[in-house]
């Protein structure tokens, strides 16, 4: 029986021009959705999970087309709530070897960032979940969307369902009057696993000596918070823009876990690449050791760098292959 | 020596699915920009006036991308003002025959509805123009455009320029707590020429008994505000859409002239043909006779509906040869 | 509480050139999905009801993909089959005026087609719907697929669920040793609702002398098959390739009822206007009174016309307009 | 056994904006060949006829790629001719309704415009052909090409192979230095088919008087060159850049043929709906009496006005069926 | 004079998700056509050889637009028969880095399969040829496929026509009821020429020892079969699926030919490489002696690599100028 | 106060097969303009500078929109003159790895090439201008272009303002019956800045001995023509066609200076390269000592690798990033 995750977030449109074509040169876009959390929740449908995502959209043409991104992504759409009428949406301009990508957003004012607690029975959605997943992105939109997260997560706690959160340090994110560090200890005290970083949690959790590294590190946020039992980290090495490494890091309380450097030559899109880790890891933990749920999710974010679009649409042959070493590529047929 | 037309008002990106494809089917959006009061300069531009637009537009690539597009399109952006962040935007499904065209509106908190009165500097603006036109849609959008709109109405009029306003009744678009009725008769007084409807005079300006007609509303509206010199109108009857017929009609005080009807058997892109008209008549009145003027207007008007995009891209030749009743298309080699 | 229609059938991925391009001149295909019986459902769910869909695919990539393409529309796709390797498929190029639509089809030992009785679980299926729909072309195509159909229909009847046929007379599709004189009637006998032509009932049935017509011949039908309520046709006539001309008609057992004649002067797609057809019959019986029900159909296979692909994106909204008569389609804002 | 048809002439490069854009607005060139006698081969072609074209191209990618699209649609190529270094070009923006459709040329120093008699074994070429057809243009482009046309028609006159010319009055197009009167009559004086116009008999052969009709100057045409069997005109009436009217008409020397007129509703592509008719005339004349030969040239040259590009790909089926009053545009399944 | 291979095989219509998407993400398919035997032809062409290729098609608008593709790059397609309606199949999703490419083939029962000997004269086909090539997907399509090419190597025998054959071990293709051990031998054993590998020596003809290695098991073949002159391998080495390594390897009876290993750094298409193999090997053996014949053939399988689409276009100046060592790239003006 | 620079040269279209296919196999064309001077003036532009390109372009459609082009991208045109009718071109078909691009030129008797110093008034074209920059190139086209370039530069010299030339021997683009030998010289005596290279100094002006590197020929060519200040070269180093490697070098008349090399290891597109080099290196000079202004002008060079079409669009802070050593290309919100 497939295990069921339920993610909560703004799914943005994404408008890039075509090709490596500059914003000052497109006439057209190509159109795909995407948002930290949603991606996770499709990447994990990939790989066979079954995957609802709850989050808000405009109640025209634009937001139905946006759910049916998501259904076509193989999620179930029945938690998502319409109402008042703009589309979250960024922008992006691909880059290149020494030139950056650059991206512009337009999420202010939208549909999702309206949301109230009222709007969502997490009960309900919650019911037969067996994992819910959260980014540190969403209490950071507003405060009614840090409320409805803070009771998914409390609600997931009640229900005995495993909840993760994926948490950067974005302060330039946080305009509405909170601060994360005021927001975000709450909500993480009440994960039992926590994707994050080293400047994460010293700037965060007010953590950590200067020369404090990640194993130690971690150890303290799970002293701080000891309902943690795992903290993960990804770490990304650019060799530029066409060409990173990525490395997968974890300290579960026992052990300091370090999965292999994979090395991606060729990126063709690097945008929710840490969504795919997050949905590896979640893939991985549901079903393997530790070690072997780190090594799957660096191979499931290793392979997103090659698809186009915010989503890993990789299945779980491709991942397991590469994380048995095979990095060939060679045809399938 | 060429004339020159001044514009003011909101230019939005607009994204519409490739051909016939409804929102639900997009995986691109074809990218133009447009807004009524730019239309009408790029329109004028390509008849061989000079053609300057002020706006404000984000202080970020997209904001210079628009930009772009009115400097391609032949005209002076030196008045162009950048900041806050958010580009206004509109979504256009293109529709046919029994199926309306739909249109999703995203302008709300846009650059262009901050603007500020102090943020131009009109007499400079205007130094050396002999047309400034505006729209009813501008003094909808915020207090701060509306003002903006007096202050330059107020310059030409000091100035000695004429100025023309295309004024339609849009209630439903005033939603920033002045009605149209407060703020619309302040800027319409001072103009020379005004672009309206029937509907527009009795519910912009309370004019008219039930039995009125246009001619009849067309002169109370001269006599409520004297400097206004013309009373014109575009009648359209569409058939489907895909087949419009169009006609001008104008009151100058003395005759009321119809310019022959039009039909458009074809049609390629309807947004925008007001605009069209809008600008052919200002170049009609700039080089002809009133009647001569509403018969370019007509046909300018008839050919945007066979151009793709917000603005009218054909040449002087074109319209003359259309107003001079050839309308057979034959090739221009 | 939104009603639930089933529909069963094979769903072909359909490859067609850009706009007008022939086969000769194609380097690329558009793709989409299509089938009559899924268009019907993918209608039925745009007009807001419930609707699934069971069909059979190749257990790989490609039959992944098809299904996604019915999700993104709406459907559930819990009945999906998935098991040998060939998707069937069809070859559109689009003619205009004077020049007709080429269609090739390749759907000879499909999936689909070798799906058996056994596959489909009806009762579980059909256990909360309140329609099902079938079309003649099913059971043309392999004897699985027509006991299939069978199974459907009867366990329909024995849970009390309305049955609608859409039957024409394509004695050319029959390749698989049984002629449709043989195997349709048994399907239409239990039928509540069968849309046919004059044609049609001739051929399938041996009813009628040459000088009857289509309301003779209905009512010789349901002398016939005394379960079936309403016997309907669509009348189609082509002034070119690029209008079309369509009117429904329906006995009802009592009355002749017509609808009006609808023009359609600028064909964008004309490939499942009649699956649209059905679909509005369907949605009107459930709502509205027959004369009502027929106009609905009526208008909703006219906008199909309109829409890239097979399937019927309008919303409620469009063919209500258009059923109350506006056929302006101007702009909705 | 199929008959063989020669045809000789510049083969062009045509770029064109894609859809209904105009150069304005371009950022991609759609690509095909055409030029007015390779037109009439390829449509031969399809039709079932073997046909060569002889040509001059650049010794360069880009003349081997002009080749290779003759080769595509089935013409032998083993004549064509490579030297020199321009291909010869024109730019195509398509106009709709009133908006008239914009050529430009740049042909002047083209490869094929350096041709030289020398270069060409006619005997060779036509060596088992039944036909050979050139037009006007060819004679106008340079001496060489014009002596080129003169050896080929001569060559064809001396093997017994019909000759046809396809011959309007352009003289703007003559600039090396001999005008069109000098040239054509030598030209034409030895042709068994003209196609051409009225004003092309008055303004090329200095014939008729002014009350003289298409009918009275055909006969004083072959009155002066009495080795012309065949006098053909193709009327067309444009009722807008969409919406063509168009009617075959020819005297044979003994009776005054007119084909029924053919109306084009929704145009695709005009260009090459010319050489269409003199293709389908020199395939009707081959093959049936002079009345059908003219229907079956009316009814191809309607239908290449719906095929993009400049080459009639329709089939004979396609052709034959419309010839036959079929107008419907069915599907072909 | 131009030297003439033949080949004989199935072509297949190539439909692919543009750039980098999965199947899952397509709107549409890129349109090309290959085939093993074809690419060679094709390829050989390109490099000034003259080239046909034998195969069947359907006898409908695909299969005539299949014969256009290859008319286009240069193939005769005289002897292209038509019968039967299913064009063979392949659909290709191009990967990246670790990410596979992936392979759905649908060519079970097509036209081709179909093939049946008496439908070829081989004796006409190959009456001037200089070479022929077949491979061994050939034979393991159906035993009417396999029966013609034995026709074919036999005639190719009588003619004095070397003969080639491009054979691997892929035993998952033989589903007519023969093995490939069964069949191949007889087809081998009257080559000139083979193109193998080490575990198609084992597989196909049960040679070897487990120590041996090619140059062991090439003798072991050319023992078993003294009619065999070369003995040819392409060794792959992937670094990754946009970066691998090919090196050609020869065994002439005489000497062990090792071409230097060549890096592909950034693949753009990797079908049809091993097809640009066995052109090169064609065209070098034929001009060359056999060391530079393997520089030859594995400079022009090393370009291919950054050609789109099955078949390698390059010029054999392309092909001259890298075998003698100039890996630039520099643009050629 | 921006600086503002003054370029002059032909502006070619250039028109591009789509990604990486070959010109036989390209259905449509890209297209964007360029030319080596305009490249460096939009170059400029996008580093804040004002910049105004003198060029001729064909008085049309075509003429008309590669001036928008230029407006686009910030240049001013007033200065564009319009004449004539052949726009110059450039077809470029792009390589990769191994596999060379292929450039053809089709500019002979372009528009430009037929300027004549009288169409040009310098003094009003420079007068508030802090640069002129010119390319051996121009000199190469027609004798009229060479005398407009040395009026530029004697009218530059006289109002003090600085002149770069890039030049490079190119003896086979010299047609016009003189050579560069005796042309360029005169051009360059009265430059401030000369880009060149050890050959272009050798043949251009028959300085060096075998022996002699390119810091003594710098030196050679100062001490010839002692009003030059610096002499600079960009190294290239193609690795293969997707990979190279750059480098300024620089003598100032004191001291030589190398920039750091660096690594573009996935090239986009290489055209106009050495004009973003040349541009950085104006920008540089005017804002920056000579150490940095030659990193300025490497990093700028080594961005335009990156962006599709001949012009490069990167920005200040694009290019100031990467000159302090960030090569990672991260991503920028």
């Amino acid at each position: 029986m497939a295990k069921k995750v339920i993610t909560f977030g703004e799914v943005m449109m994404r408008l890039s021009p075509p090709g490596y074509e500059k914003f000052a040169q497109a006439s057209s876009f190509e159109l795909v959705y995407g948002g930290g959390e949603a991606n996770v929740a499709i990447s994990c449908a990939y790989l066979g999970m079954k995957a609802a995502h709850v989050t808000r959209f405009p109640d025209n043409a634009l937001g139905k087309a946006a759910t049916q991104f998501l259904r076509k992504h193989w999620l179930s759409t029945e938690h998502v709530i319409y109402g008042d009428d703009m589309m979250g949406k960024y922008f992006l301009e691909k880059g290149a070897v020494h030139r950056p990508s650059e991206v512009v957003y337009e999420r202010e004012g939208s549909s999702f960032s309206l949301i109230e607690p009222s709007m969502v029975n997490w009960e309900d959605v919650l019911k037969d979940a067996d994992w819910f997943h959260w980014t540190g992105i969403t209490p950071a939109i507003s405060e009614g969307a840090a409320m409805c997260c803070l009771d998914a997560i409390k609600t997931a706690n009640k229900l005995g369902i495993t909840v993760s959160g994926d948490i950067n340090s974005r302060s330039n994110m946080w305009k509405y009057g909170k601060t994360m560090q005021e927001v975000i200890p709450d909500l993480v005290q009440n994960c039992d696993v926590v994707i994050t970083s080293s400047r994460g949690i010293r700037e965060m959790f007010g953590l950590g000596q200067p020369e404090d590294k990640f194993q130690s590190l971690a150890k303290q946020l799970i002293n701080l918070f000891p309902n943690i039992k795992k903290v993960v980290k990804k770490t990304r090495r650019p060799i530029s823009a066409s060409h990173h490494q990525i490395q997968g890091k974890m300290w579960n309380g026992e052990a300091y876990i370090k999965a292999e450097m994979l090395n991606i030559t060729h990126i063709i899109d690097r945008v929710g690449t840490g969504d795919a880790f997050a949905a590896g890891l979640i893939y991985g933990l549901l079903h393997y050791d530790d070690e072997k749920a780190l090594d799957f999710a660096s191979a499931a974010c290793a392979l997103k760098h090659t698809v186009p679009g915010d989503v890993n649409l990789v299945s779980l042959e491709n991942v397991l292959s590469l994380m048995e070493g095979d990095t060939s590529g060679a045809i399938r047929r």
